[in-house]
């Protein structure tokens, strides 16, 4: 086989077999298909595009090019939550205590935070003494007798996609459908999980700003799941503006716990419940999602999740008492509410823009070398279709630095459109995509 | 500029400026862009197509990449004539004395042979102690002197087109006609001349195959000429057997030198004189093909353009007794006589393969680096629409091992397609494309 002709296949619209894209994937994390061929071809699929089962073929092949995690040590049907990004989504903090209080394994690897978006890692952090490093016996050993934990991904999960990825992102071929649906999903297939669910987000803060764009996405990456064999739900969800009201690690940490009292933000709530539904779905614990929202619901009501939280907190080495008294978690001293110009409604977000403000404060990464300040964010305090008077806080500013929340305030200001008439809300859900089609919501 | 914001216009089908162009063939010329963006630009621009402008200005940076020859201490107007390449094609030898012979400069840069098609340069060397080396006062010299000269490209013409072409010989992006094209005429816009007469090959034996192709590229170079203000002819020649009946440097020589006795095969003679006669009318020494044609006739019957041969081979160090008396031509020892397996008409001509016995014989390169012995080849008696006998020479081979006389034998018996019915000869010339359009000859 010479990449030569599966460039040239490729380029002449054929449809490439499971072993030239094996031979692609493995010739080229080795290092013996080089980057000026591996581009071309990339160029190829972005113009004349994979079909689903090449999609597959290439998302299995880089899954299989590292190390995959063997979680089969943990009992019952491990359950995985992903979400494609977004501002204020502290959803995994929510879902995670909710389902593990039902008895379903929650096994959960997850990122820093890179860009605008926060990284549940990062978040986990501002919980003094909390550590995100358990080696893999303490990773399993937890699970099985809390049903519950969060790790750092440290673990060398499909080195094909990173090395694909790198080059993508200077060739101008990183916005076909294919290629980011098997970039995602062949991570999370490498780690292990038996039931895969999505949040795909949609919307001014999410990678994908139109509807349509996250329901192609979200049906690539069924598509994907299904045909690896595990059983895979996409959830697509709002992102026009942030998720429930806080942004910034600390300030999201405490909405996620207020939310577990049951005083958090219907948003939230409501998005952190339906993936949480589809996660029990997957796990054969319920019959369908609306049973499984019942279920979710009564752990809030009865606080077995907010219990789980605490005991997962203090089996990851920090203080259940920032559980049961979030206000105890430190935050930035300078407080700034920042004005609203006009009188009028919130017709528009620029949740990209919110984002921004919070990593201009310091809460977010610029590189991956960046240092996060854990402490500072955004309280959001009018969201789409409220209505607002002039001088009424449009957001409070949590600042350690005077120069940054003068810049932050700036963007704030930027990212909201206020006008005459009112509104229509988004939804907080928009549909969800299975094998068997799409539900709209 | 950034690369990446060109490579991502192309794949959205933008047209790119002049001043894009510049940046991307000088920063890949010098190194600054990687081969990785290149050839990811490389295939949008195969998949998406140039321009007629975008083409010209592709071909105007690379000719502008490196040295340009400047012919401007020859007097009068300069033609270069240029082939896409076929097998048996020495017109070269036979126009280049008759244009001179005419008053027309010729200022001939040639190519060594590579692969099935010879290069003028390597079939002048059968001729003992001529040199194509000229320094470029000699070269200059001799053309005003005696109008012809003709020597090895040494000059570092259009290094952007080398580098590119070795990137997209490795990343499937050959077949694009306005990378194809751009890559031909950036080397004849640096060679300096003033007008360009092309001789398009189309059939078995050419780069294009088919018709349609060869006029698509004959169109395009034509465009890309006048675009960058060069009068520009392209001439659509027959190439579904090799040109006259000799292939192979000594026995092309000889060939050449016979037709300017008078006593050529009739297509050699009609191409080479089309060919002329655009060369003539692009000069101004003519007002129209026609015309050209009955003056370059006369420098055959008058033995102007057989003497013209005489005193540039005397010019550039060799013997004249050669041109004289070809027959004193080294040719090779082994004669051997093809046979034909069967009654019936030569009803196709596999010409690639007759270029490829050639080679086997010792008579091509395989690589750049490959000797060439100059003595073999092959004379073709039977083509296309001879009628043949079992048992008839097809044609004759000239070796010098003949263990390589057996290999190219079977080559020879494969190129050759023996049929009952007696097919349509193949016209000579197809037609000619000008600024103004095609005319079908």
């Amino acid at each position: 086989m010479r990449m030569y002709d599966l460039i040239n296949k490729k380029k002449n619209k054929g449809e490439l077999s499971k072993e030239e894209i094996e031979f692609i994937v493995e010739g080229f994390t080795k290092g013996d298909i080089p980057d000026y061929q591996m581009s071309a071809f990339l160029m190829a699929v972005c113009l004349n595009k994979l079909s689903h089962e090449e999609t597959a073929y290439l998302t299995i092949a880089m899954a299989n090019s590292g190390e995959q995690l063997d979680l089969s040590k943990i009992h019952g049907v491990k359950v995985d939550k992903h979400s494609t990004g977004g501002v204020g989504d502290k959803t995994s903090l929510i879902l995670s205590p909710m389902v593990a209080s039902l008895g379903i394994p929650v096994a959960k690897m997850s990122g820093r935070g890179l860009g605008h978006t926060g990284g549940t890692i990062d978040k986990l952090e501002s919980i003094p003494s909390f550590s995100t490093e358990l080696n893999s016996e303490q990773f399993v050993d937890n699970i099985n007798r809390i049903k519950m934990a969060i790790v750092g991904q440290s673990a060398n999960l499909a080195p094909a996609d990173k090395k694909i990825y790198a080059l993508r992102d200077v060739t101008a071929t990183v916005d076909n459908m294919s290629l980011i649906a098997s970039s995602i999903m062949s991570k999370k297939l490498a780690s292990g999980a038996d039931v895969i669910v999505l949040d795909v987000k949609t919307g001014s803060g999410a990678f994908m700003k139109k509807y349509e764009d996250s329901l192609a996405l979200a049906k690539e990456m069924v598509q994907i799941g299904t045909l690896a064999g595990k059983p895979t739900y996409a959830i697509i969800t709002d992102m026009n503006q942030p998720l429930g009201r806080a942004v910034g690690n600390a300030l999201e940490v405490k909405e996620a716990i207020e939310t577990l009292y049951g005083h958090g933000p219907e948003d939230l709530l409501e998005v952190s419940v339906i993936l949480a539904s589809y996660m029990l779905l997957g796990a054969g614990k319920v019959k369908s999602a609306d049973e499984g929202r019942e279920l979710l619901l009564e752990t809030i009501k009865n606080k077995s999740a907010l219990d789980k939280m605490a005991e997962f907190v203090r089996a990851q080495g920090g203080d259940s008492e920032f559980v049961y008294n979030p206000e105890l978690l430190k935050l930035a001293s300078i407080r700034y509410d920042v004005k609203s110009p006009f009188d009028g409604y919130v017709s528009e977000i620029l949740t990209d823009e919110i984002g921004m403000a919070s990593l201009v404060l310091g809460g977010g990464r610029a590189t991956k070398d960046s240092k996060i300040d854990l402490s500072v964010g955004i309280i959001i305090n009018k969201k789409l279709g409220d209505k607002v008077s002039k001088n009424e806080t449009l957001a409070t500013l949590y600042a350690s630095d005077d120069e940054k929340r003068k810049e932050a305030k700036k963007r704030l200001i930027n990212a909201y459109v206020i006008s005459k008439d009112k509104p229509k809300r988004p939804p907080y859900i928009y549909s969800v995509v299975t094998k068997d089609g799409v539900k709209e919501i």
